[in-house]
């Protein structure tokens, strides 16, 4: 890595990242369709060290992750940063791992926000397997 | 759509999509790797109809754009949001396309920044295939 970068990006542990989503609040999600990668974003909560959101049950984001579940994980990625133009100053977090619907008993415990309508009746957690995170500063 | 939904959000058309693209600013590119989506947040510009960002040649978002290209398009997505969590309203465009490389002696035009280090010399242009957006209202 060149001193330039180095100076600028500084690589955080998985403390640091799990500490930054522990807030919640808005992330975009990451998935494959029939066509190639998209990215939706989706009010979310961490609970515990599992991350947490709605979609609308039947719609897009849920037909893509139950499409191709049968039994196996499909693979999901959910990113959340926070940017300053201002300053500058920065910091985002990737995490990586299998989708899996949240059984309904379940899911009335987790107070999981969604802004676009209360017919987001699908609950999806994700589990990270990998999860990275990055600080910039000027 | 049920009616609770349709109070609460409404689609864009390409243009007021593009006309929320047009200031540029911090955006998030979804793509694929070997193990599955990935998502990662870049500073783009709209260039006509054209979205460009930035990228460290030779990284991870620059080889899972070039290792797979060969002639053929890959294909990835671009979203860009902004959300008040205090009103609860907020509005985010998806744009999904084929990725190419912005060709140097055309790169030097196009005021591109990257916050994360001047080392990000490989730019990606992304001219949308597909584009949508959605306004949400408290």
């Amino acid at each position: 890595m060149a001193a330039a970068e180095s100076r600028k990006l500084a690589e955080l542990d998985d403390e640091e990242c799990f500490a930054l989503l522990a807030p919640g609040g808005v992330g975009r999600v990451a998935f494959t369709d029939f066509v190639g990668p998209a990215v939706v974003p989706v009010n979310f909560v961490l609970d515990g060290r599992v991350l947490v959101f709605r979609t609308a049950l039947g719609g897009w984001l849920d037909q893509s992750l139950t499409t191709s579940i049968a039994g196996a994980d499909v693979r999901i990625a959910f990113e959340v940063d926070d940017f300053d133009p201002a300053t500058r100053t920065g910091w985002s977090v990737l995490a990586r791992g299998g989708a899996h619907h949240v059984p309904a008993a379940e899911a009335g415990d987790l107070r999981v926000d969604s802004w676009a309508g209360d017919d987001r009746q699908s609950y999806i957690r994700l589990t990270p397997r990998e999860i990275s995170g990055r600080r910039v500063r000027a």
